[in-house]
């Protein structure tokens, strides 16, 4: 080593905002027709060399991203506003980087949370969606508030959520703890809000799955434990779209300063 | 005329909702790439016949639509909401049939309105839309609501818009009544609802760049009216992007008996 060397690489963290609909999810695939290719394309056009980045929470095809959060190691060193501006320039209309800040390199984009959001965007009406296609699930047979919040609360706390697990998930352990489920409803959309320390895969959208069911009254509220306890993916309902689910992002530290909140989640009703 | 001749073809009504995001506008053109070719290719399929329609107002490119109204004439008898089921089933994902009624001959889709509605939805934030590309404008500088209020208040009112009217306007008359702008802010959304007996082509697009002017301080309110007073196209600001224009639909009276509300409106900020 000598005074000529390098700059150690700084690393950097970026929130990220994207619709999941014309895309194959977010992880690299060999058709870059992803999330990851085209942000990471647009990264090393703008840095003028190659950047790999690590996301906080990987997205299924269809599902949408209002802050996901990723880092980078990179030698080129610019303003924070400038990776904003300089890469949302070489990406599609329906992805942006939304802000972007320096951290230590001991900040790790999914090590580091502490906890992840999610929220699943529903239409009821008689017909199917149009100008939300894409952008929210449906369902046709009205849905009762009080059931959906009583079946949901029993999910609550540390579970082996088992029987909302898909086949192909990773993780090394089904048991996870949800912080928090609230259902808000806004005329003919219903908005459902998950906090947990971590979700197995299609864990919301199996949930939600079952909450419709209870909404309907074609389960009762008591169902939904019994599907809980029976750690078996056979006892819970088909798995919901994905057209309605956006991953609101990371929960982190306080001390490590970064926004916590995206202007693209004043969208969702 | 005799007994066995056909039955009297009825009028029926029929609410749409769409995207525009991916169409050359309403009206029917030889690409086949609009909405009205769609629904008319629709409606068509599913009545083993060819039918052709009559809409309320016509949309731009782009322009989505939450509740336009067309009526047609067929011999053809189905219940109503076979008309909605049926049709849908030929639609693209971002168009559908909202509902469907019978309607005596003496309605007509666009001089039966007695008003037309609007409303324009803008994101206020220092990056780019990205989950809602194309369906919201964008301004990054912040708006101020009460001086746009009191800048929109001076075109209430009969009044020749012809300030802000487009060249290739076909309206007999450049004098409409604006009824009613109603300014709201939800986070970063901004909603703007317009309600006229009728509007000019770009009239909206055309209020909005003059308004969002006002809200970023760049002219005092009182410039509206020197707008307005100069029936000139060069007195106004640009034209305003399509993406956050939404047709509300048409205004009938109540004793035709047709709906009034869309789902899809509740999917607006």
């Amino acid at each position: 080593m000598n005074s000529e060397a390098a700059p150690d690489p700084g690393r950097i963290a970026l929130g990220i905002s994207y619709s999941g609909q014309g895309y194959e999810g977010w992880q690299s695939q060999p058709s870059g027709r992803t999330i990851q290719d085209h942000l990471e394309h647009a990264l090393s056009q703008f840095a003028d060399q190659p950047i790999a980045t690590l996301c906080a929470g990987r997205t299924d095809a269809g599902v949408h991203g209002l802050m996901q959060v990723v880092h980078f190691d990179t030698p080129v060193q610019r303003e924070p506003f400038s990776w904003v501006r300089g890469t949302n320039r070489f990406l599609p209309p329906d992805i942006a980087v939304e802000w972007a800040q320096p951290v230590p390199r001991s900040f790790h984009a999914r090590a580091s949370a502490i906890a992840r959001r999610y929220a699943y965007v529903l239409r009821e009406s008689p017909v199917r969606p149009s100008v939300d296609a894409g952008r929210a699930g449906w369902v046709f047979r009205p849905l009762q508030a009080e059931p959906m919040r009583e079946a949901a609360a029993m999910l609550l706390g540390e579970h082996d959520f088992s029987s909302f697990r898909a086949s192909a998930c990773q993780s090394h352990t089904p048991v996870k703890t949800l912080h928090r489920i609230d259902i808000h409803r806004r005329g003919a959309y219903w908005r459902f809000e998950f906090e947990a320390n971590a979700f197995l895969h299609h864990m919301i959208r199996n949930i939600m799955g079952c909450l419709v069911l209870v909404g309907q009254g074609a389960q009762p509220p008591s169902w939904m434990r019994q599907v809980l306890q029976a750690r078996s993916r056979d006892a819970a309902a088909p798995t919901f779209s994905p057209d309605g689910l956006y991953f609101l992002g990371p929960v982190y530290e306080p001390h490590w300063g970064l926004p916590q909140h995206s202007a693209a989640y004043d969208w969702l009703p």
